[in-house]
C-alpha cells in the first residue's frame, strides 16, 4: 500500500466519523459528526468537517463505508435502513470538496479491510469478518481482496439461516444467525427466558448486563450466551465448510462475553465442521474496535 | 486460455474418466477406467489407458479430479471416502507417464471449472456450482477464480446446516443441506413418508422414481420434492447473501425433478435473500452433464 494519508469516512445511522489513516491504517487524526437530514445537507456538514480535519493537509485520496446496500462501482447507497436513503448516489454529490479519487463500500466490508490491515497485519489470504452488533454483518477478503460479489453486497454473513425455525429476523426471514445472536434479538430471548423461570429482568437491559450476570453465575444468563454459542457456532462452521479461511474473527461489543459464549461456539464448530477447514482456520475474537469502519474505508484508497 | 489439448482425468469412487479436452471444454477423446486396488496400481492402470487415448499425442498438461479433501498444492489426497484413500502422494506417485505439468483438485471444484467453461462459457465472474447426486459438493469461481481457501477445500457447500434439528448426515453433523438433498436421504425420507401415510414404496426406489411419481401426480411424491425445495432454496438463499453471485448452477441427477422442486425453492430464496443480491442472479438448472468434472480436470492445466 502506497505511503501517505488518506481520508476515511463512517456513515453510520447516528453519526459520522471522519479520520485521516496512515498506510498502515494508523488513525493520525479523528473528527465526529452528528448524522442529520437529508443527503444534501449531511455532505454539507461532512466537507466543513473535512476543511477542519485536513488543516490544508492533502491525502491521496477518500474512502467511504455506509451502513447499508452499496452499488461500489456506480458510488450510490441502494438502501440504508440506518441512515433511511433510498438510492442517493453518494459519490456524485461528494465529487467536490473531498480529496480524489473517492471511494464507496459497505461499511462491514470497509471493516474487514480494516482489520485485515490492522488486527491481522495483512498476514491472512482468506478472512471472514464477524460484526456482532444491534445488526450482524459480514466481511470477505478472498485470495487476499476484498471480495464483493457481483453488485457489491457479497458477505451478508448474518443474513445465513441457522434454524429455518428460528425467531423472526428484521430482513423478514427467520432464523437468520442476526436474529439470534443480534443485540436486540439476545436481549429480547433473554427477557423472555427470565419471564419464563419467574424472574424479571430489569429494564434497559443490555448485552454487557448479561455478561455481567453470566460472570457472576446467573443460571439464564448462562444459558442466554450458551445458546448465542450454538446458533453462532452453526453459522461459523458453515464459514469454514464454504470458505476454508485461515482466520475468521469476530468483532463488536458482545466479544467481550467470549468466555461464555464460546465453548458452545467451539463444540457446535467442532461437530458441524469439517477436520481439514477447522485445523486451517484461527476462530479469534477481538474486543470492539470502533474505529476499523474508519480505517477499512480509509483503506480502500489503494 | 492456451489453445490446445489437455489430458482430464476424473477420479471417482466406481470408475475412473480420462479424456482429452480442447481449450474450449470439448471432449474429443475418451475413456474409463474402473477404479480397483490401491494408489499404486491404479496409477499403473492409468498410465496403460493414458498411452491407448493419447495414441502419441503430446496434450499441454495433466489434471486430476479427485472425489474427496484434496491439498492441490502439495498434489495429496488427505481424505478419500469414496476410493479408501488417506494422505495418498497423488501428484507424486503420477510422476512419470503422464503430460506435465499436472494439477490435482477436488472432483466439484473441478467440475465448476468445467461448468464455468462449458455450460457459462465464462460468462460469469462470481459462480456457484451445486452438484446433487448421492453427496451434494459445491465450486465456487469468484472474480473470475477458481476459489480454493486456505488449504483446497472451499466450497463444501452441502455441508452447510440448514436445520439444526435435520436428520443426521453422513458427515457426523445434523441436518446439512446433503441431509435433505442428496439422493439417500431423499429416497429414505419419501420411504418414511409412504410409511406414513399408510403405503408401501417398493424397494430400489430412486429419485428418477420420485420424479416419475410427482410427475404422474402423487401426493407423496409431491411433497418430497416440495420439502427438498424448501431446503434447498434455505440453503441457495443463503449463497445468494453469502456470494452475491451472477449464476448459481444446480447440476446432477436430480435436476430433472426441476418443475417440482423450483417453485419451493423460489419461495425459499425470495422470503430469504435480500432484494439486491436476488435480482442479481440467475439460478439456472442444468441436467447431469457427466463429462463436467473430467473436462474442468482439463482445463485445470491454463
Amino acid at each position: 500500500m502506497k505511503k501517505g494519508l488518506r481520508l476515511g469516512i463512517d456513515l453510520g445511522g447516528t453519526s459520522v466519523k471522519m479520520a485521516l489513516v496512515d498506510e498502515r491504517g494508523r488513525v493520525v487524526d479523528g473528527i465526529r459528526v452528528e448524522t442529520s437530514g437529508k443527503p444534501r445537507k449531511l455532505v454539507r456538514s461532512l466537507k466543513i468537517a473535512a476543511v477542519s480535519l485536513l488543516k490544508g493537509r492533502r491525502p491521496l485520496g477518500t474512502g467511504v463505508g455506509v451502513a447499508g446496500d452499496v452499488d461500489p462501482v456506480r458510488g450510490v447507497v441502494r438502501f440504508s435502513p440506518n441512515l433511511h436513503w433510498k438510492n442517493v448516489p453518494i459519490k456524485a454529490l461528494m465529487s467536490a470538496g473531498f480529496p480524489k479519487p473517492l471511494f464507496v463500500d459497505n461499511d462491514a466490508t470497509a471493516a474487514a479491510w480494516g482489520a485485515y490491515h490492522v488486527d491481522l497485519k495483512g498476514r491472512s489470504k482468506n478472512f471472514v469478518l464477524l460484526t456482532l452488533g444491534t445488526g450482524v454483518g459480514g466481511g470477505l477478503v478472498l485470495d487476499g481482496k476484498l471480495y464483493r460479489g457481483a453488485t457489491g453486497t457479497a458477505g451478508e454473513l448474518g443474513h445465513v439461516c441457522v434454524d429455518p425455525d428460528g425467531p423472526l429476523c428484521g430482513c423478514g426471514s427467520t432464523g437468520c444467525l442476526e436474529a439470534f445472536v443480534g443485540n436486540r434479538h439476545l436481549v429480547r430471548w433473554a427477557m423472555e427466558e427470565y419471564a419464563r423461570r419467574g424472574r424479571r429482568a430489569h429494564e434497559g437491559l443490555t448485552p454487557k448486563d448479561l455478561n455481567h450476570f453470566a460472570r457472576r453465575g446467573d443460571p439464564v444468563a448462562k444459558a442466554v450466551w450458551k445458546r448465542m454459542g450454538r446458533a453462532l457456532g452453526t453459522g461459523v462452521a458453515g464459514f469454514l465448510n464454504i470458505f476454508n479461511p485461515d482466520t475468521v474473527l469476530l468483532t463488536g461489543g458482545v466479544a467481550a462475553a467470549a468466555p461464555h459464549f464460546m465453548p458452545s461456539l467451539r463444540r457446535e464448530v467442532s461437530v458441524r465442521a469439517f477436520a481439514t477447514p477447522r485445523r486451517a482456520a484461527s476462530i479469534l475474537v477481538s474486543p470492539q474496535n470502533n474505529d476499523l469502519g474508519v480505517i477499512g474505508a480509509a483503506l480502500l484508497v489503494p
